[in-house]
């Protein structure tokens, strides 16, 4: 008999179904032990005599043939009485926290052991719901994308060289020589624009960098897109409202409950989201904290304090900054004049979830960056001939999915909306 | 004013529009010039005094300013009245082909220069169309697996062990020690059933094999999927069916007029695909081919010649193979009894584009056929411990995207369908 998902047992009243699951909550009592069964589509209660269960515990992976019996009683208006029930497989009676065990004892339990027991932690609502609401995230992103006529594109992680010089590449063993893992699938996404118009790739990308912070990892999921005929970033910071307000719709209507569980506000609108030039970034931190130490970057203090003036403003914690000094950007960004970059940063809830901007468009121009930052134009050979194929002006961005997950939940660590965070320490499990 | 997509000018009929896009053909006379303009929704043709045009040329990238008018003559009932033109970007005089090279001269320019100019050749219909269609049926996979409770993955590519003992990994310089590039998420998505129950993730996967074939690659884009309480293997195949019939059916709707340009028949349903025991294909092989040379595995031929087999029998040139002799199989895998595995390949127009199958569930049996295997459980202790927290019966499989793009569009290699194949020789571009 095929399994029965728990959600669908609604529509078995008065019937016999077989539920597969584990044991999420138990209760034994002389003669009627209750199990709480839990399957991926949510939990149910079953009844049984109690001599029907031996060596029943926490997690075990169960099959029971029961009835599914109406219950005013119960909230979901029903009950399971066991028929016959059984033993798949079992788990361990030593485990340091339970799919059912309260949220502030999960919490307690710390980050390193979650991490240890990652499906056992994913088997718990708290944990779990991180990572359906990540799915729900890039699902959204790529929907709304097609919509306005973007191609999902598949491009190598293998790479000759780094897109941005050469610095923080993790190097491969390639056969008998060396490549790299790519840093951002920057190159191959203008690629895209010269062939298909609007690209977008959603994938990991890699950073060799030995911080040990709270928000770097070094292995992400980039959500990346990059579209052409753009006048100026103005372009891509508008299309970037419209697809974060898209997607906050969407997380709102199938994750406002867990958005709430979490502590947070339905998700705004991005759509008054105000761009601030960096000047005028570092006038306002100057102004309004007497931050004087801020000369060509912001600090993670300054996006924080950035949001927070944006918030008593607008009413939401998010801000483009605009015009950032140019020597600080990639070769391969736009100039704004006056020594400022056609690149921003999205600041959200108080960190940087998106950088993004126009980029150069003409072999001329990019041999020109090159030059300028010391760099040799005959290493990007193979790429600048890529401008040669008709290049429009374009540009894009990229938003780093557990960084915006991590935000979106309130999350101090973006390890915590990473099923499997890598850096300088770990690359277990 | 905002670039009108061409698809969207019969709503602008009598109105003044501006176009952005490239040159895709060019006919001069000595009054008119025809200029007819490709964007990402298509083309239109565009009409002006030739004096407007001086050095214009095909795949130029060009802003007009035009009047759509109706025109009977014109199979899209419209032309644009070219009143304002410029030129954004150039492209090179010397191309090797054009988006408007026909079909057999793009085929004849040959797969290097086709790769070293891939986005042009991206901008030629006939290859756009390739991964236009990839796009649409990695995006099936997905939105199938979401309709029956799956929830995506995003898993680490950076792992310290392989799954399948140690073999043809590429090894990653990870800051001062080793660490290797995942051959599969095989280990990821277990415990995601663990968690989740039910799982799948797309991403790349790595082979260091030096294989230089039409069908290997270092790098290729996994479908994966994973799901809990199953029976068996069939049950894998059955939801296997269903799946690719989904992506078949949307395939066939959304790009029927591109299968048919490239001589495909329209995709079938896959819900009769037989399975054939491995036995039974040796003996039919033998039966029919006279094939005395095949003991423990397929060969490439074979494959063919067992797709002829099922095409006679059924009407579709594919069919499961199951029950293949476990000791070629990765030690996770579930016996089926006599020496053979729970597991299957799926071959398809010729090729294996599927491996699945049901996988062992408790550290006893794990630790026996790693012992079996002449391996260490030692080595896998990290993951044998996740077998502890409540697993229940589970398979998978994994489809390779490129080579299920191939096999659909009748490409005789898998290159074809990759943006940039990685293999023994190449990393770039």
């Amino acid at each position: 008999m095929q399994k029965t998902m728990i959600q669908a047992l609604s529509n078995h009243l008065g019937k016999e179904v077989v539920l597969k699951g584990w044991v999420h909550r138990l209760r034994v009592l002389s003669k009627i032990t209750f199990v709480i069964v839990q399957d991926c589509t949510g939990t149910v209660q079953c009844v049984g005599a109690t001599c029907l269960f031996k060596d029943i515990k926490l997690e075990d992976v169960i099959e029971i043939k029961g009835l599914v019996r109406a219950e005013d009683r119960s909230r979901a208006g029903f009950e399971v009485d066991i028929l016959e029930f059984k033993i798949l497989n079992e788990a361990s009676h030593t485990l340091p926290f339970h799919s059912s065990s309260e949220t502030p004892f999960l919490e307690a339990v710390g980050q390193d052991v979650l991490l240890q027991y990652r499906p056992l932690a994913l088997r718990h609502e708290r944990v779990g719901s991180i990572f359906r609401l990540q799915a729900a995230l890039v699902e959204s992103f790529r929907k709304y994308l097609r919509s306005q006529r973007f191609t999902e594109i598949f491009t190598s992680k293998i790479v000759s060289a780094g897109t941005e010089g050469g610095t923080h590449l993790f190097e491969i063993k390639y056969f008998d020589r060396a490549a790299y893992l790519a840093q951002s699938p920057q190159f191959f996404k203008e690629q895209g624009v010269l062939g298909l118009e609007r690209v977008f790739e959603t994938g990991h990308v890699y950073r060799a960098e030995p911080h040990a912070t709270t928000r770097h990892l070094t292995e992400y999921y980039s959500l990346d897109l990059e579209f052409g005929f753009i006048d100026g970033p103005e372009d891509v910071m508008e299309l970037e409202r419209a697809l974060l307000s898209s997607i906050f719709d969407e997380l709102n209507s199938s994750f406002g409950t867990i958005l709430k569980q979490f502590g947070q506000n339905p998700l705004p609108s991005m759509m008054k989201v105000p761009a601030w030039e960096f000047s005028e970034c570092l006038e306002r931190l100057k102004h309004k904290y007497q931050r004087n130490d801020l000369v060509d970057d912001l600090d993670p203090l300054a996006e924080r304090q950035l949001c927070e003036l944006a918030f008593q403003e607008t009413g939401i914690a998010s801000l483009f900054v605009v015009g950032f000094p140019l020597t600080g950007r990639p070769f391969y960004t736009h100039p704004r004049g006056q020594g400022r970059a056609q690149s921003f940063d999205l600041l959200f809830g108080g960190l940087e979830i998106t950088t993004g901007g126009q980029r150069l468009h003409t072999r001329k121009q990019l041999e020109e960056a090159l030059k300028a930052r010391g760099m040799l134009p005959a290493a990007f050979e193979a790429h600048l001939n890529m401008f040669d194929l008709g290049m429009p002006p374009h540009g894009g961005l990229a938003i780093g999915a557990e960084r915006l997950t991590a935000q979106i939940l309130g999350l101090p660590n973006v390890r915590q909306a990473t099923l499997y965070p890598r850096d300088r320490i770990h690359i277990e499990p």
